[in-house]
């Protein structure tokens, strides 16, 4: 790889790490980690989360009583206001990885079109 | 988003679009895009690999026959010197960007952890 590939890649990294989204996300997750109810919560809608995310993906079928615990569950780490706050900055931090990513894409979408066009 | 994050964001876009291993890919794309019997033989032999994955992903079954099929369209296009470079060019720019990714996401792993442990 070309050495200023490599530089343009570590000034990236610098520039998330020190980006308002990512001290604010790194903040909170401390936080939330850092208390044992909260992480507990958090932990436990997460899982939940990655299971139902699994069987869809298995193709499998999830039944109404999981549907309902699923949503138990955000309801209730909605009301918690740290991991609100979490999810949040989870949320903005996701949509300038997104940003990043359409930017350095462009190149490879000059050749081969965007993603959602092939 | 942070103006920096953007800055970074473009300065890494240039350098990936001035890289050697852009350079060159670009370089054989367009060779065998503008040569109508190795773009056919190469758009052909992406068809059959893209509706293979598509059933893989699926979870549909793969005839020995289609196993068959690709690899002689495998065998056909290895044996076209424009299209087996440029196959070898997408291959590298893949090894770059797949680099590139793993410096920009290491803020990020350093909270989540590197995806391979989750």
């Amino acid at each position: 790889m070309a050495v200023n590939i490599y530089d343009s890649a570590y000034e990236m990294e610098k520039a998330i790490r020190s980006s308002q989204e990512y001290t604010n996300l790194k903040k909170l997750y401390d936080e939330v980690n850092n208390d044992p109810s909260a992480k507990t919560m958090f932990d436990n809608f997460r899982n939940i989360q990655m299971q139902l995310q699994q069987k869809q993906m298995m193709g499998e079928d999830i039944t109404q009583e999981e549907v309902e615990q699923a949503q138990k569950t955000v309801a209730l780490v909605q009301q918690h206001d740290k991991i609100s706050q979490l999810m949040q900055a989870e949320q903005q931090m996701s949509v300038v990885i997104t940003e990043i990513n359409k930017i350095i894409m462009k190149p490879l979408e000059a050749l081969y079109g965007a993603p959602e066009n092939q």
